[in-house]
């Protein structure tokens, strides 16, 4: 079968419109580290895939997920040692004030059950996220993805501007000015919300802004917005989806921006693949949670869940992959930084351990932001044997977030490569 | 490590009230086909579990399930001719009118996508559903949980008592009148939404109403109540997470009560244990729900769902499940009803293939719903080795749905079993 037939094929059983990466999409057939490979036996080093976080096709993963299926793989109303155990750990991997855990099957849902917890807690209904987060595909959850700063589809959600410097909300302000700004326009959406209708039940934010393209953030914001929230009653959900999990050299997000969130949602990297989520808080909320709502989840919270849960929580361990990912991070980060002054077109370089963002411009002194630059790079980076892809509010970002196995010399060889192209560019 | 101390760990872990079977719960640590193993080494014929349809720790299924994960596992933005290739085999297993699918992580989010799919279609919100249904755990989806007659808890929804023959909405009618009467409760509710504002999008049912308890339905309610939808200018929304898969002895419900819906859940048995929803339709309604909404679920439509899904798919083919579920149902639904003259607490037994219903009430003549009678047979059946549950808008209701492997032989202890504990109570 011919790749065409399979795209046709793909179109009538999942329908026009199903996303396929790049002009030219590529068909997988066989993961290994930080290695994917097409149905040509070529060789790609993937530098976007951070769910397979402990590398594809890890074997550990995959003995300890065939040993659980073969043994036991049954919802949660029975007692498992695996599960509670594996609940142990991810709380004891965060603050004090994270202490009891809900397991789901995505992101998407352990945001639906933070959000169900901030309005029992809070007993309001309203939700404050930034003009361009995504946080997964729920339609409760969906109405917080993209909004935009315009009045927001759903009467219980308000936006305020990501906080960054790169293009920060006012020009010529102070760090500390910079920062009060912002905070003044995440008060201004609680006080519409308290004024209309819905009152403020939490701020949903991903700790590192990864959607928004991993902005430099305000030094102190989100310890002041923390602090504004919990003023006005309302609880802070951090979306580790995308920033925790030793993500940014840190075990979390939001260690890295110096915050302790009320909340913590966990999802991608967890499982390896393997569909889980977890949404981790107070013993008391989850008690309120569990009570009022008699939460049950079928596929969650079962042996399988924990027995690959906590093979990707020793893995990260065994290989050391928080300083793989602060060590290979910062010197990728420090070469592409290079690159501010050699190309015109690359506006900034910034990011967290191994989640990079690279801010492509018409040119460094407009900052206009420049989309067809960075879905260029892609391909053109993709035809090299290196895959990422673009994201941040003009979708002009490049986004680098490989498997937490990624090495230095891949990082090296993708200089190379993005030197290439730029040289091309100019050619 | 006793089971106490275990209990009081998953109590900090997960929080109070995470609900456990029994009123002394079991620890399971083994399952093979029908059967589950505790602590102890005790062996439990297992008549609840429907995820686990091919049977617990199904070999086929691990061995798929260990060598996608040892090869490939990558969200869907490449091509796969795996996920692919299950979606079509999805699709023909339906009838003509389900083109293409929509996978997810769970049965919620199915319906979440079913629900908004239907909402883009119709431009209308409203959601008519039964007053003892269960749909999911997601916000939209939860607010059709057991929601009773009374106004409902969103603006949006609507429900109607679920048609049944053995406590019938009036006494005394005919079958076409019964049929009618619970028509007439449907129109109302496709009414009043019309009239309060937020209009009709979809009436979303369990094919055969599984959570309700199964009861025999009218004959031809479910093919007039689709004329009437569409007439309304909704769609017919059929979650077949509990009631697809042959656990009717056919592969879906719908094919039991005689219609055609526009949209198929599924969920659960899909993945034996491992986390895989989907949302079934006409190709047309897809393409515009993927170009309209953008979806994307990262862990969903993977080469790892994509090879566990048809694993288990041929398992059900090759074990011949469809004609077990018929034949174990028929004959243990027999020996069930045999019982109803014996003792008068039996008010009736029911079911379709492998999903039966005991009707447990103070006396045959009144019909008034004995659920502690329920509880406690739920729990002196397991000290005798069979796991069954209870559920209906009583939870007076016992409930047998065991995996599809489940013998002949088996279905003969739990008799036995039954027995002994009915005997036990006119000791």
């Amino acid at each position: 079968m011919t790749k065409d037939s399979l795209r046709n094929r793909r179109e009538r059983a999942l329908g026009s419109g199903a996303e396929l990466f790049y002009d030219e999409p590529l068909e997988i057939v066989r993961g290994e580290g930080a290695y994917l490979f097409d149905a040509d036996g070529r060789r790609y080093v993937d530098m976007y895939n951070n769910v397979p976080a402990v590398g594809h096709a890890n074997p550990a993963v995959v003995k300890a997920m065939a040993e659980q299926q073969a043994t036991l793989n049954t919802h949660s109303r029975y007692l498992h040692r695996g599960i509670v155990t594996f609940a142990e750990r991810l709380t004891a991997l965060n603050h004090d004030g994270i202490e009891s855990v809900v397991f789901s099957c995505s992101g998407t849902e352990a945001n639906e059950v933070a959000i169900q917890i901030a309005r029992l807690i809070t007993r309001k209904r309203g939700l404050v996220c930034t003009d361009a987060a995504y946080h997964g595909n729920s339609e409760v959850v969906d109405s917080m993805s993209y909004v935009g700063l315009s009045p927001s589809r759903s009467g219980e959600v308000r936006s305020f501007p990501f906080p960054e410097r790169y293009r920060p909300l006012k020009e010529g302000l102070s760090d500390e000015e910079l920062c009060d700004a912002y905070l003044q326009r995440v008060a201004a959406a609680i006080n519409s919300l308290n004024s209309d209708g819905p009152g403020f039940a939490a701020l949903i934010i991903c700790s590192i802004f990864a959607n928004e393209g991993v902005p430099v953030v305000p030094t102190g914001f989100m310890h002041k917005v923390t602090e504004l929230v919990h003023r006005e009653g309302g609880l802070v959900i951090a979306d580790e989806v995308q920033s925790g999990y030793g993500r940014t050299g840190l075990w979390w997000g939001y260690e890295c921006l110096d915050f302790r969130p009320d909340i913590v949602v966990t999802g991608k990297p967890m499982g390896n693949g393997l569909p889980l989520g977890a949404t981790a808080t107070k013993k008391d909320y989850i008690d309120k949670f569990r009570s009022d709502k008699d939460y049950f989840n079928t596929c969650a919270a079962t042996p399988l869940q924990a027995a690959v849960g906590m093979a990707v929580l020793d893995e990260i361990e065994r290989l050391d992959l928080l300083r793989n990912s602060a060590e290979v991070g910062a010197r990728l980060l420090n070469g592409l930084r290079d690159r501010l002054d050699r190309y015109e077109e690359v506006g900034d370089a910034r990011g967290l351990g191994l989640f990079l963002s690279v801010e492509m411009v018409r040119d460094s002194l407009s900052k206009e932001p420049d989309r067809d630059l960075a879905l260029y790079l892609s391909d053109r980076l993709k035809e090299k044997g290196f895959l990422v892809s673009y994201s941040g509010k003009y979708e002009n970002v490049l986004k680098i977030r490989p498997p937490l196995v990624f090495s230095h010399a891949d990082a090296e060889g993708f200089l190379v490569a993005f030197d290439e192209c730029m040289e091309e560019l100019h050619a």
